[in-house]
């Protein structure tokens, strides 16, 4: 392995990619589907165009560069595909899913390189992928094109779905050139999926380790809450009068808050996200508040409770204080587990390197785990500063993302030779 | 008086002006300088231009139809004022503001008529006036056609002011055709101003009686309030390490509520009216929450002795859960006396007509209220149903409609004989 041509080159690309879109407090502001994700589109395009791969676009923007590896390749040539997410949260971090993408490129670089060397011999070709508004700061739900691509989401349903400003989904990708009218890769020929992504949380930090093979994913579930009261004036109304669907809607926000409180210490986590409030005028006591929350938890049966308790305080509430309140469950994941098999070659090319790991669950999800449905996935976490993530402030090293790049080539390198061909997945008939 | 006539002509074109904006429960949607809002204005113009009347629209928008009723009138001729607004909140009712516009336009042709009929003798010209944004919904602060040309808000930054799309005062105004360039009628030559409302409250209803004299208004103050946490993961981040902006926001909502029953019933009124979250993303805790609170009281010690408990409150919490919360008064209002002899003139009046009146204090801002700082201000109230405003039921029945135009009509027709002049108001040298 050149070593240190393949670091610098990612890390002068990977602190380039950082300035597209960047914030003055050290983030990137990169939303699905603006100038700016476009802007790194296009970078993504020229850095696979230079080295002759193949770029294709689907019809939910997911953008693709394949590296031919198999002598006679037709379409339907099997293939292990990579990559992560370019967009960011509004004003969020520089590493969350780039850095996944960049070193899925580099990593694909320098397998190819190897493979023309004679070092390594590839069973699949490899494709290197940029999904599709993974964030859902802008277009909700969240890592659309992956689960699109996976069968997961209907991709008519999700070229409708508009921004808060009602911009939908297609406009959007048509406006910066991105809608694409190429096929996907044929998941019939897809023989397994590799990500590599920031860890988002302190547990890697806090104890000293390069690298996460993640075997599992929490259990989580969105809620979609409407709070309807009554306009009126904020000014010549009556308290008594007043049907404020703001201040039902502030108990609700602190009741997320607090039902976490109730359960085992860090076991249920919850925020409510995103906020609409009608007709928002500082005259105006508001007569509708839609929120979104969201409950995580690795024990499903707490998030279960947690939802049923905050349904029965909601119908509370809203007899108090005479405000109506819907709640609708949404975008409910179940436990996701990662392939055992998987989980054992990252741990078998962590003690290769001479690399410490451990096995992790993510509490964020990821694109892995819709492709985990269709495929053999395997999931890599490298450390985050402070465990921090969807802010600028968000930080990992250059040493840790090129130990986590080091790892990526030598799975990919595994995974090419066929080490996981045969093994089931949470979407295989062995299931 | 031809009372069937101007009784049907207003009613009709009462309910037409209704029908502008219109929305599905009786309500109507005309925030200021939206093309609702010019399609009324439009309205206004007609209705002038149809009786000879020369209009003129100034630097903010402010739109006036001069009734010339003084014998070789020149520019300088003393004028009475007469007027309100035709811009709604958003889905607000078709009463607030469009009856008193309305209201004047019949007013004034028939005391037009009266004086080309020899029954009334008129020292003054005539002037109806639709102030632009008194509702502030869409630009705050409210109140501020009139504020602007009573002097106390500066033109040129009013036209800076941006609604939450960033557009500005200045370009809404030229995109609808009404950033005007006339010279407003001259404050010099300003001898008295009348304005009839709703009065969005209940008290006239429950005593039922058909007219408010407007004695004074509350005292009252908005605060902006900045929270700031930090953006983090919903998912990924420790609940011990959020310092989520929407959970501060939540309690100060809840603050202001709670506040008012700290003292005697109804003595203090608050809500908070707009709320801006960001980034409000359904994956993301929330950084940063901007709220517009109010606060008001008949007695000005209650508002200032709640503004205080709320800042410590809001320091105690900011120190409790990591944020930090900026607050800042703005729009602060006193108390403000209408003179007593525009009181005593409304009530010799009704007694004149055998109309049931009550002396009534506002607790809603007016364009009375910056008027009443340049020029004698007499200021009517008619009955809501239910007291309620500021949405889409807000109702007033015909009836008292016509008994407060009849009202309106008998007033202007002594303030145009010259009964207010000499009087003494809070912005004259007397005060």
């Amino acid at each position: 392995m050149s070593a240190p041509n393949i670091t610098e080159t990612f890390l002068e690309n990977f602190h380039h990619v950082a300035t597209i879109g960047a914030t003055d407090r050290g983030g990137v502001h990169r939303p699905a589907a603006t100038e700016e994700d476009r802007r790194t589109r296009d970078w993504f395009r020229a850095f696979a165009a230079e080295r002759g791969w193949e770029v294709s676009v689907d019809g939910i923007g997911n953008l693709f560069a394949r590296v031919r590896l198999v002598e006679g390749a037709e379409e339907h040539t099997p293939f292990i595909l990579t990559g992560s997410h370019l967009d960011s949260q509004p004003r969020g971090g520089r590493f969350d899913g780039a850095y996944g993408v960049i070193a899925s490129l580099h990593a694909a670089a320098e397998v190819e390189q190897r493979i023309a060397a004679g070092e390594l011999v590839a069973e699949y070709d490899l494709v290197v992928v940029d999904w599709f508004d993974e964030e859902g700061g802008r277009f909700a739900p969240s890592i659309m094109g992956s689960s699109v691509y996976a069968g997961l989401m209907d991709r008519e349903e999700m070229l409708d779905v508009a921004d808060l400003d009602g911009v939908t989904v297609r406009e959007a990708l048509e406006s910066i050139g991105y809608l694409g009218s190429d096929p996907a890769p044929s998941l019939d020929a897809l023989a397994g999926y590799a990500e590599i992504h920031i860890e988002q949380g302190r547990i890697l930090e806090r104890e000293g380790l390069p690298l996460g093979a993640v075997d599992s994913s929490w259990y989580t579930q969105k809620l979609d809450i409407e709070v309807l009261g009554e306009q009126s004036h904020t000014g010549a109304t009556a308290m008594a009068d007043r049907r404020d669907a703001l201040v039902g809607a502030s108990h609700v926000v602190l009741m997320f808050q607090e039902i976490c409180r109730e359960f085992p210490e860090e076991t249920l986590v919850s925020s409510v996200g995103q906020v609409t409030v009608e007709p928002n005028s500082p005259i105006v006591v508001n007569s509708r508040v839609h929120l979104v929350a969201d409950l995580r938890a690795d024990d499903p049966q707490i998030v279960k409770d947690a939802r049923e308790r905050l349904l029965e305080r909601f119908a509370e509430l809203g007899e108090r204080l005479g405000l109506e309140i819907v709640s609708r469950d949404f975008d409910v994941r179940p436990n996701l587990y990662f392939p055992v098999e998987g989980v054992e070659l990252v741990e078998k090319t962590a003690a290769d390197l001479g690399m410490g790991i451990r096995r992790i669950r993510t509490m964020a999800g990821h694109d892995s785990i819709p492709l985990n449905t269709v495929a053999p996935t395997v999931m890599m976490f490298i450390p985050s500063v402070d465990g921090v993530s969807h802010c600028e402030r968000e930080f990992t090293t250059d040493e840790d993302m090129v130990s986590g790049l080091t790892a990526l080539v030598a799975v990919l390198g595994r995974m090419l030779g066929g080490e996981l061909s045969g093994v089931g997945f949470p979407g295989s008939a062995s299931d």
